[in-house]
């Protein structure tokens, strides 16, 4: 951030009285311009014993494997964040039911909420994000290929529930970059 | 918004290629801005039976009891965002427990998310945000005073469920103004 989106002068970065962590602070009209942490938010559609996976046409991670999921929207729901996105992304109808997990993915100042749901119909296909959508059994969840590391914990958690039969809420943290948690 | 954030030339609001909502986008270097929902993370701290409440120094809602929470800020997680909110505006330091309780204020693009805690020393003050903070016992609670409808829904979730001795975790949905919701 360089300028003021309000009035168009230059913004410095300072922190404000009574604050406690530098903001962006337009020297002429006074605005304070704060940033903060996104929601990304989706679903994990089932049918019979399969979930609906998507595979990605846009970067990041073009070309891999992701639960329908995106950028919560103001004036939505997080359940119709959950609803539109799939909706987007797989041209799927889904029945949002309860929130299953929510990871904390701190260094890029993101929270990942992901829904149970309920497809229900089997009319879907890619949507504009998508370049493929079909329906995975456990055994053939292309693990190696998945696009976050969000979708892949959702996806332990939700096969491993799936076997005790008692899905519950589960919260947890991915506390670094994927590419040092890599090597 | 009036002025791009990036290069200071004026941004007009329209639909980009591939979206479907209306963006401020800078005609000048062709940023996308963004906006979107903001999340407001606290605690509901126990001491016995006791819960801490807040009573606001700062508007909205100046005079009214709150738990405490606020914005959160980049670079933490949730139950992160729920201590230092907590040590901020209570001055008291807590052991963060299970997220209690989830509640989506659409019509103001905020997620409110409450987490139970255990208050680790009865050291408590009101920080700069607050002008009391002290511990209620269920039938103290001022129903009338609080300050939030996401913190008198969630106190109501709470004494509920202590009483069946069964804590679950909480979804809802806020969906009118309190003004309209209030007449």
């Amino acid at each position: 951030m360089n300028f003021c989106s309000v009035c168009g002068a230059k913004v410095a970065l300072r922190i404000p009285a009574g604050d406690h962590l530098p903001r962006h602070v337009c020297e002429a009209c006074g605005t304070i311009h704060y940033s903060n942490p996104k929601m990304v938010v989706g679903a994990i559609p089932e049918w019979e014993d399969q979930i609906l996976l998507c595979r990605r046409a846009i970067e990041p991670r073009h070309g891999k494997w992701t639960l329908p999921a995106g950028f919560m929207e103001n004036d939505e729901t997080t359940a119709e964040a959950a609803a539109r996105e799939t909706a987007e992304e797989a041209c799927a109808r889904i029945e949002v039911g309860d929130l299953y997990s929510l990871i904390n993915v701190a260094h890029i100042s993101q929270v990942h909420m992901l829904y149970r749901a309920r497809l229900l119909d089997l009319d879907f296909a890619p949507g504009e994000e998508s370049l493929e959508v079909r329906l995975f059994r456990e055994e053939e969840i292309p693990w190696d290929e998945l696009a976050f590391r969000s979708v892949a914990m959702t996806l332990r958690f939700y096969f491993e529930d799936r076997r005790e039969r008692r899905f519950r809420f589960h919260v947890a943290d991915i506390r670094t970059p994927s590419h040092i948690a890599a090597s």
